[in-house]
């Protein structure tokens, strides 16, 4: 019966044309302004559509105290143009995330251990905050500022979903104080004192 | 120095245009072909952004030993419009999702307890299925058939993302056996026996 | 005149890149999530918007007793990025086109010639089937399980347009059966039974 | 069996909220910039997928001698959103279809009787023109201007199919020359001579 | 030849459904995810498509020396769905754009008079400055952190393109010091000093 | 704290994808259906996202009396993805630019000197015209036919936004008389006389 399967794979593969219902990216290559090329159907195997969250202690941010573990687009090839991704984000004792925005992707934050609190600024300048634990779920809508922050005793752990497979994010505090931006750009556009713009450079490791 | 919010909410908001980064859902409106219309932006609540993934037993399956709680736009109507949801799934031991595609989302499967095997059928037939547990992660693309089956000893639970606020389910059997299609057909379309047609329609229910 | 017309030529042409309004698939390059990358401008010529549908015994499967003729961009590459493609379809005497779904795209069937039964299931189960003749139309939105049968004497001819330039397609049998997936899974995910799985697999020529 | 069904029911709709994996138009509500509101799922029926394409006599243009029944949004409510549609388009002896563009649509032409020559301009100014007869494809891209000619002996038939659920078209002629348009507007924009606009304006019926 | 004109109108139109190529905003009705739903056509109107950018002292800020003219959807309802919009922008002498960002909208500045220094950091930390002139274009990319200084001796003018019909904007000061956003979340979330926190919430117009 | 800044580009860079919230043009690549490939993050500079407007002089059109300069993607790679573009067109005395549509864009027009009179035709035949001077802005949808006249004394200056990074352009008169469109089928096709035909070819240079 092997006709059969014959007739319908080539018929909707168009001859010659590769048709699988998705599209692996192929890392290798150039991105486009959609996302990476497909690797040839042959040399797509299930490692391409999984991926482990790594352990606590990679990507641990000391500063921060917080760990965070991505399942995009680099983890899992199989991502490319499905249109999302996921992350596990740890935050020990004290734990921040930072002022940051993602400017090409929505972010949904499922706790599954511990006490967060979370909050976005709308533009027009409504506070949205609340604290979640186990168990809640919160949205932090595209390209707005929003942070995270342990306000338990322990640990808290939470699992991401953005609305992006490859989501880029940018930190204020980063784009600020660690970045080659001028001071006295960063004080005539932000009206933060001189001398806390040097500090926070000190703090971010900028040029002055 | 309220001129100054004044003037930028003045200004981006093009004199009398709601703007505000986001569209909360309007559920008792009628859809359209992307979502739901946006509630007025005074009546916008934190609420809107948040929402608490039910106890097990909420929307328990007793024949399959399953329970999904999901946090779509229907229960985050914040969630309107930014292309992605959220679930958690809870198999039970020797709890099965049954085989069935989302016709408008792909989905990520992020297992935090227990022992889960899923897979899918590709449209050039390859099969990719996998055993995965704690802290694995694996994508099923967009209207692919797939499954998941408790393959462990205890519970199993994992997150669910979707790539769309309120992803849809088509399940093989369902449509087959407790729809009201007509038994001649099933037949006809799917090659399965009228005995075992029979069978099927009198475990899910459909007419003869 | 000839420096008017490389005005508007050079001005919307960017200095030196293409504009020409479509972008030709070239076949031979690697997909991208939204399709191939374009051919040159300079080799597009008149056979790259064009095909001729094929005989009818091309690509003809007994099992089913049809013939499908695609017209999608393996065999026009004009349709590149355009978002549509077409296909005849001949369903000879007692001719069927098994139980299968579009994970990209949805179908219209423009019956030109015999009687045509054709049906799709909804996700809120609720069936749609009719028996359409010469001058009728009807659509099968993406995604969602769908059939058509020869319900007339003689043969039966409809086009097919679809809402993706390379459309795939999941056949439920030949997933199931035709496929490498284990025998077991497939009864515990469908409720058929292993005696009937075991004769379909044998039908479909599945490995057990 | 009954609660089998209600769990995926209940879970897939999010509770209250409908989702069917379609959105059937409600022709008389508003438009959006993507198409109709859906009609509630309750009230849709096989007829909202189908329809019959009128007889040749309907729409019929005594002055170009052809005759277009469409499948459009209009006619099938249930491709709203779908991005897609169809039409039938007789020719009768010597018919023409006028120099025209289609804003918002690429289209397919597949002829199924007589002799058509299609042609389209692109925009760095190559013609496309091709006869083509029974069983042969053509694309014609999006915002291209193009026409169609019946060049054979008696009447011609083609398909068309277009990439949008409700295409608009603009007739060169009938922009210039039906419509209000003043002439001298026309001459200066076109080149034609006054005495020729005066001419046109008078068989297309504009005002002077 | 009235009747062509009718043939066409009908056809095209889906004998019922009102097709324009446009969908002008009924400001009025509630927004969609997509933008408002379309104007009847009859009550479309030349000025639908049109708007005069207002004079210097509207929208003026004292604060910051600056005055924006938009030209969105609010003010030309025919924008809707198009996809972009367009503004004023005036820099008094010393006149300032603080740190601020589109979350929907990339941006392009066309100077028209005077001495603008624009400036964007890309996420990975990359800065991008550049002091232009009359007839000078920069384009700052969605979502990122941008600003604009008057670096001449009089006045500057630019001409702002967006890719949004109704773009959004966002603040860092506004966000962060005249919202109700709680002070130790600034500071916990920013490193910013508490007593600097305390000076610009001051400036700003936020509560403690 | 170089480890601060470590930690946010690895974890949002997937450890091993780039990721820079742009995608900056690689001219020299093939184009795809959404645009260029990105060139690599380290080759990225200040001058991808900039560009002078040319002269008038430059591009400059004897025949219409016009001349346009270009911001497109052509010449600012950073608009690569962004969905639009700028540009700036001189009208000397008399100036017009004829009859014109964009298959894939609308237009913006913002007067900064002079007197111009823009118009476009809708679909259903309705003449939208009106002579606008400086500080008017007006918008002419995608696909539909327009043009522009200088209607003042002197020059007239206006900027233009287009909703695509490289946005096409079909001239009525080009298309017609300038390309190999053989002239009968010009007149079967917009019913201008031979005669005519056969002069606007002679003007615009096309062949007979």
């Amino acid at each position: 019966m092997f006709t059969i399967f014959f007739l319908f794979a080539l018929v909707f593969s168009g001859s010659h044309v590769a048709v699988q219902g998705y599209c692996v990216a192929d890392l290798g290559a150039a991105q486009t302004t959609t996302g990476y090329p497909c690797k040839p159907t042959k040399s797509v195997k299930i490692e391409d559509f999984s991926t482990t969250l790594q352990p606590q202690n990679t990507n641990f941010s000391k500063a921060f105290n917080i760990s965070l573990s991505p399942a995009f687009v680099g983890q899992i090839p199989g991502l490319n143009g499905l249109g999302f991704a996921a992350a596990k984000l740890d935050l020990f004792a004290g734990g921040i995330v930072p002022l940051h925005s993602h400017p090409d992707a929505s972010e949904m934050l499922l706790v599954t251990d511990g006490k967060i609190t979370a909050g976005f600024i709308s533009p027009d300048n409504t506070v949205f905050v609340k604290t979640i634990t186990k168990g809640d779920v919160m949205v932090l809508p595209q390209g707005l500022l929003h942070f995270q922050l342990n306000s338990g005793e322990g640990s808290a752990t939470a699992f991401l979903a953005f609305s992006s497979p490859n989501p880029s994010a940018q930190f204020v505090d980063v784009a600020l104080f660690a970045s080659a931006l001028n001071s006295a750009f960063v004080t005539k556009t932000t009206y933060i004192s001189p001398a806390e713009v040097k500090r926070l450079k000190g703090v971010f490791g900028g040029p002055g």
